[in-house]
């Protein structure tokens, strides 16, 4: 029976991951190691300096459900090391995020963290998000699409150094044109904290921000495809050398 | 007059962001937007949901001092939002850390998720790194060499889509064998929780771990250079898009 890790970093309560399991179901043994509460935003960061916490909600025949103390990359060490002994998982799939993961946001993500997290274990890995911050969110096209990539997959592997950042637009399944390959659109936040003063006279700030779109021309980058109703597949490398500028900057830095 | 923004995941009180001060004044006006504490792995992680704080800590000719409630990146989008108010510094430098940043550390780093949140922003950016833990470290090699580094990449300037990644054995400065440019190298962390019991017989977990030398046979790999006494110089890209994978799935993957 495959095996399979789901982890997110909207938190073990969101819905995201409950369509997730839905979907992943059919597929073999489910093992969701998800945070405690919310962890968006978190990257590929890790806790050190304090400890973790591991609590077992549920334990059915083909679905255990454990939440962790911490980040998303915490939450994928954790099953490897507490739950998995180093055995690796068949297959981790994160998400699904409410929010976009397309353009820079992929540098941000927990959701991408977590995945990138196992493809260092050498575990394929995907991260699915749908491109809707609601709560409450629809999550029925991603499912419909998500099982027709996940068949894909398993088909036809992807390299072992990369995961796979599946981006999908929050619409109804007869309205998404297709699923395209696409590279991570370029794109970065501005206007980025809203300033208030607390009720003592400080200062303190919340993180708010606009996207701003740096390539609106380039329709086939990420962001711009899940923007024209498209759900884009795009593959991360673990490796983020730049070998080009490695190669220039060898010939002319002389020291 | 040159204006530089600095920062560290080790936090505004440590001896290796002091040691970079230091380095870096003769260079221009320094501003430093560093946490108020420890933030080692944290990658490029933002905070959101919990509002942030910034406090000013010294203000003198050519040296301002800021504490950030927050991470490594939110202390450079804090600093370029409230500070720069979004003119562009003329460089970024992040460290020095204390610890290796070479190999797989360099996703989980802090000190790189500050860089990489600065080329975000157009800024060169780059991250240095001593390979030591000691909070005592001596940070001398590192200001020789670092200033080398710096003297020539203000000659020649990089790629703007790529920040440098700068990992300084720890080691008197007559052992150093020289600088070369390198890749990121190929590791992993294992046996990465020691279990522990709480005083109430429940577990919790401390994040330690060892790491995993993947390829101690490329003798170019950072972390292998680092290991026979080079300073390894890593340009790592923001676009993780892997073009040939990418190339590849779209001719096999048909939907």
């Amino acid at each position: 029976m495959r095996r399979i890790l789901i982890t997110n970093d909207d938190g073990v309560k969101a819905k995201g991951i409950s369509a997730l399991i839905e979907m992943m179901r059919p597929y073999g043994d489910i093992t969701v190691v998800a945070p405690f509460e919310a962890q968006s935003g978190m990257s590929a960061a890790l806790t050190i300096g304090k400890p973790l916490r591991l609590t077992e909600l549920k334990s059915e025949e083909g679905l255990k459900i454990y939440a962790c103390s911490g980040t998303p990359a915490d939450c994928v060490k954790m099953a490897m090391n507490q739950i998995f002994n180093q055995k690796l998982p068949d297959l981790l799939v994160s998400g699904i995020n409410h929010g976009s993961n397309a353009s820079i946001a992929s540098l941000y993500s927990g959701t991408l963290g977590a995945a990138a997290e196992g493809t260092v274990y050498g575990i394929p890995s995907l991260g699915l998000s749908l491109s809707t911050h609601d709560p409450k969110a629809d999550f029925s096209a991603a499912l419909h699409f998500g099982k027709i990539i996940i068949d894909k997959y398993l088909e036809i592997p992807t390299s072992p150094d990369i995961y796979l950042n599946i981006n999908f637009p929050s619409i109804p399944k007869e309205d998404v044109k297709g699923i395209k390959f696409s590279h991570q659109g370029k794109g970065q936040w501005i206007k980025e904290f809203e300033e208030r003063k607390d009720p003592y006279g400080f200062n303190y700030y919340w993180m708010t921000g606009e996207f701003y779109n740096q390539e609106p021309e380039d329709l086939l980058a990420d962001h711009n495809l899940v923007s024209q109703n498209y759900i884009s597949i795009v593959p991360h490398k673990i490796d983020t050398t730049d070998y080009t500028e490695l190669k220039r900057l060898e010939k002319l830095w002389k020291f």
